[in-house]
């Protein structure tokens, strides 16, 4: 394809030679000839231009290049855009593999793949253009609307809901037992887990996340939300729109996480707590409290990310000062 | 159901129209017609007035309401007992499903489901009532105890023990490999890991957790434990009986945990400590040292409750009161 | 097996009755009869004294005994290596089971053993004395080199590639697309993961585990590294070789980790930074910048483990003198 003509599909304008044919995609670093790359900042345009790739996506504002460029308002987004359009989606035709074990009263919807050792249990709905992944375990009255794509080994507990064009990958559990028990004397009790889970559309799960199934509610993941590996989530959580929570977070029970929050890696929020919308949370903090709207958050317990950098730069003043302080307090006492 | 039936079976008393009948059972917030449903407190109970529910259980010394009342002793307790009353468990009958893989050398008891997929192999003891779900994988000379239920996709290394009635949800593994290692100049050996994991009765375990078989040792957890999703336990580890542990804790090597131990979430206990009976780890607390019987401890590294919370107000009037200590310390250096 | 021949193969001394016979081995606690067993300390000597084991292995320096004894450099790495004499593998035989579903264009070397309900999509390369166990997903063009173990339930994306001698305990996810997203307005799109998983010789990983595959570049796992249960490697990182890392670790993108570096369980690191070789990093430890060669880190945020100790000792300080210091600043005010 020749650069003008994608440079028009992705609304950017050529410098250099038009006619330059590209066939591919990558990144700097591993760029031939042929390939399309991208460059946020002068650094990295230097570094393309010492490859061997034959355009470069960059920003309205940089400066020219030895290179062909096409310059877009959101080089990386083009870049996206441009791998759909070299490598478009084969529409996929249907297909159940003879392996699979699937009841009778499943409904399939149009174009739908069943890979092999997949189990689909009685009274399942699944919409069009869905794949489901070799060995995953779908159980009774799941919802799996259109576009749907379950990686390997996915397990849908019963009632699961998954809106439209919702993404997991492998080895990702949905609707498992939330962790509630009643004590009473010595004896623990496994209170009844009876809610289900509902993931909005455009959902996408990383691999080996748990979400649990609601208690006596239900347990809800909202639109275009993303969820990486090995996250959990526990029952009666509520995750708005557009959230971003980064690797190995754990929710715990009926927390309610505003739209756009976005989570660094391994945060933990204690129950029953509202983390308000647009607030950021820094990696490995702890949340044991109701957080504002937009609010930016970090440490152990998490408090304003400011106040925690103030608390830290402080604990480096002390320590470099510990000998006067230890003499002043031997004085006084 | 009568209410006044109901009564009798959980040892409660009715207040309000004995014959009102209930069908269901529901939380607060979603209750309808014919649920039965709880309170525990004031608010919760106002909330249950304006649904629709037809009785609410609740305590003994709860305000008198519009709603029917039954008033017992432990109301959450009652309406766990209430939905086993409501809902009893269908006693299942045997059944393999022709998928599934099973050595001839396997012994089964009676009314033991197994499902599509499943691949057992040699020497493997299943008791009665037994359920294994799609997809699991139970390896050589397993012994799985009477009532136990594992979901889908579990899978159980060689040897490992389930005494009975034990749960595990969709992707736990039982038994892999501990992280033992030896390192000699340049090069690092993978030491043997011989011993078993043994899971006493009545223990729950949550999806995609992984309990590493003892080294030369076994790894042991103690009946009426509960352990969340996506937890760690390491080798030789020793959990006691009545042990909570909430999401993605991490135990180490030979840990030993009391008796009746609760832990919140993201702990981590560092190798071949003690936990004493009846201790309380707050969420993400690091623990780097016996800890006494009946402790409470929180933090990083986790020290008793009141102790890390003194800490915390400290730095919070520290950097309140900055200014003048600077003052103090430039004035006296 | 008379312990003076194990003597000779494992280049130890025996001190005692060389003709005594060993069968098996086990650790002190369940040393019976006919066991070898070993002792790195005196205390462990002592224990070892009183149980029923036939002979001990322990250092050069080792007081005598009323047991016979063979000393060694290693006693670890000897126990390790009698244990390989005493078990040694069995060469598998070449095996397919019946429910396994292998594309046409699978190439196979010789030995290979692939379990129950195995699915292996077209085009993957499988080296000699392969075993691959029951459940696992292995997706298209992937190599898996000579002497390869993956336990059960295993996934390979596509274009996963493992070295010879590589372990993979059971869940483990190699390949699942990286968190990698572009906002644009109200709009996340997802950023095309094209990139694979490398991973060199003798690595090891744990149960349960996820690693990415890369976005545009690879991610790679260096020789001889060993990763434990339930971690997180994101796209693109880099792992040296001889690495260790504990459980529940998490590493963001784009990250590197030198040759030998150590990290106890529950770290996490955050994106684009270096961890310099021979690092050691504390459990529960968050890296939030660069890490030199060599350093010893502990904390959150990381720093030098001498700081991070010192700032502990000074908190405790600090709580114990705190009304003379509120006294002062209260005067000083």
């Amino acid at each position: 394809m020749k650069i003008s003509d994608l440079a028009v599909l992705i609304k950017g304008a050529v410098e250099g030679d038009n006619d330059i044919n590209i066939t591919s995609l990558s990144g700097i670093g591993s760029a031939g000839e042929g390939d399309l790359t991208f460059a946020l900042d002068e650094k990295k345009l230097s570094q393309a231009e010492k490859s061997r790739s034959s355009c470069v996506l960059t920003t309205l504002a940089m400066r020219t290049s030895t290179k062909p460029l096409i310059r877009v308002h959101n080089p990386k987004l083009a870049f996206l855009i441009s791998y759909r359009i070299l490598y478009p989606l084969e529409p996929s035709t249907s297909f159940i593999h003879s392996s699979a074990v699937v009841a009778s009263s499943v409904k399939f919807g149009n174009n739908v793949c069943i890979g092999a050792q997949v189990s689909i249990e009685g009274h399942v709905t699944i919409g069009d253009n869905v794949i489901i992944e070799s060995g995953c375990v779908i159980k009774g009255k799941c919802f799996i609307g259109d576009s749907c794509h379950l990686y390997p080994r996915v397990v849908l507990y019963q009632n699961s809901v998954l809106k439209r064009n919702v993404i997991l990958h492998a080895g990702v559990v949905v609707g498992c037992d939330g962790f509630g028990y009643v004590k009473d004397q010595e004896t623990i009790y496994k209170f009844p887990q009876l809610g289900k889970v509902i993931i909005e559309e455009n959902v996408e799960i990383g691999a080996n996340t748990s979400i649990d199934r609601g208690s006596l509610d239900d347990t809800v993941i909202g639109a275009n939300s993303k969820i990486d590996n090995l996250c959990h989530i526990a029952h009666n959580v509520k995750i708005g729109r557009n959230v971003i929570m980064a690797a190995q977070c754990g929710i715990a029970g009926s927390v309610v996480i505003g739209d756009n929050v976005t989570m660094s890696g391994q945060v933990a929020v204690i129950d029953n707590v509202t983390i308000g919308k647009n607030a950021t949370i820094g990696g490995k903090s702890g949340i044991i409290g109701n957080i504002d709207d937009g609010a930016v958050m970090w440490g152990l317990p998490a408090r304003p990310l400011a106040q925690t950098k103030r608390q830290m730069a402080l604990l480096f003043w002390l320590t470099k000062n510990f000998s006067i302080l230890s003499k002043m307090v031997k004085e006084k006492a």
